[in-house]
């Protein structure tokens, strides 16, 4: 088990994608008018790359395109004070291409916000890292 | 109950800063040598502020240090699809005032993570909106 300076785990990029893979939810991170901004979306993961669906006029939709953002995902028990985080840090790119729109609607991907979601946008994680604080 | 384009209800700043307080972590929002970066972490709300407790050379230390960042809590329930998330944008400060620093030794406020942490950044929620899916 290697250790940070901090005294947490360092996870592996294998072990991170796994762990991203077992939570639904994470959070994109990416700069909207000059600040910081963040916002939860429901996720899955697909070839390697990190897939959201969104509405085409979606504050997200305007400023991930094209660009690079961060993408967490972590889970943590109160009770016992563990947990996890990983991080991507990849481009994000809108999807326009006719094949791969059909190709990732074909995803069991549902959103949890309510209406008409038919933008994808895609995160290819090219910087992972992780860690996890156990006891 | 207001709702956004999106279709989730809008929070009210004090329904947020109520729902910020109920989450012992909560995600900082920074840039990291001019990529966006995101770390856990626990905190505690104190006179308005959000109070978070690290090492003097952390990442998140030498990020955070008089500039504006964003401060993100959530909780979603994976069963009914449902949760809420408080997003805080605000100027980041590393505590140096040590009658500042004594008041805030005082808080309950002990880090997850192993370690000496006696340096406090706190952050001054600025711009506060949340949202919550509902069913």
């Amino acid at each position: 088990m290697k250790l940070d300076s901090a005294g947490l785990e360092i996870l592996t990029r294998e072990e991170c994608l796994k762990l991203l893979a077992s939570t639904p939810i994470g959070r994109i991170v990416f700069t909207d008018r000059a600040l910081p901004a963040v916002q939860p979306v429901n996720f899955c993961l697909h070839e390697g790359l990190i897939v959201i669906r969104t509405t085409a006029t979606s504050r997200l939709a305007m400023a991930a395109r094209n660009t690079i953002v961060a993408f967490e995902g972590d889970h943590f028990d109160i009770e016992t004070r563990t947990g996890w985080s990983v991080t991507a840090v990849g481009h994000a790119r809108g999807v326009t291409d006719p094949e791969e729109l059909e190709r990732l609607s074909k995803l069991p991907l549902i959103p949890w916000a309510p209406g008409v979601r038919e933008h994808y946008i895609v995160i290819s994680p090219e910087q992972v890292s992780g860690r996890r604080l156990v006891r």
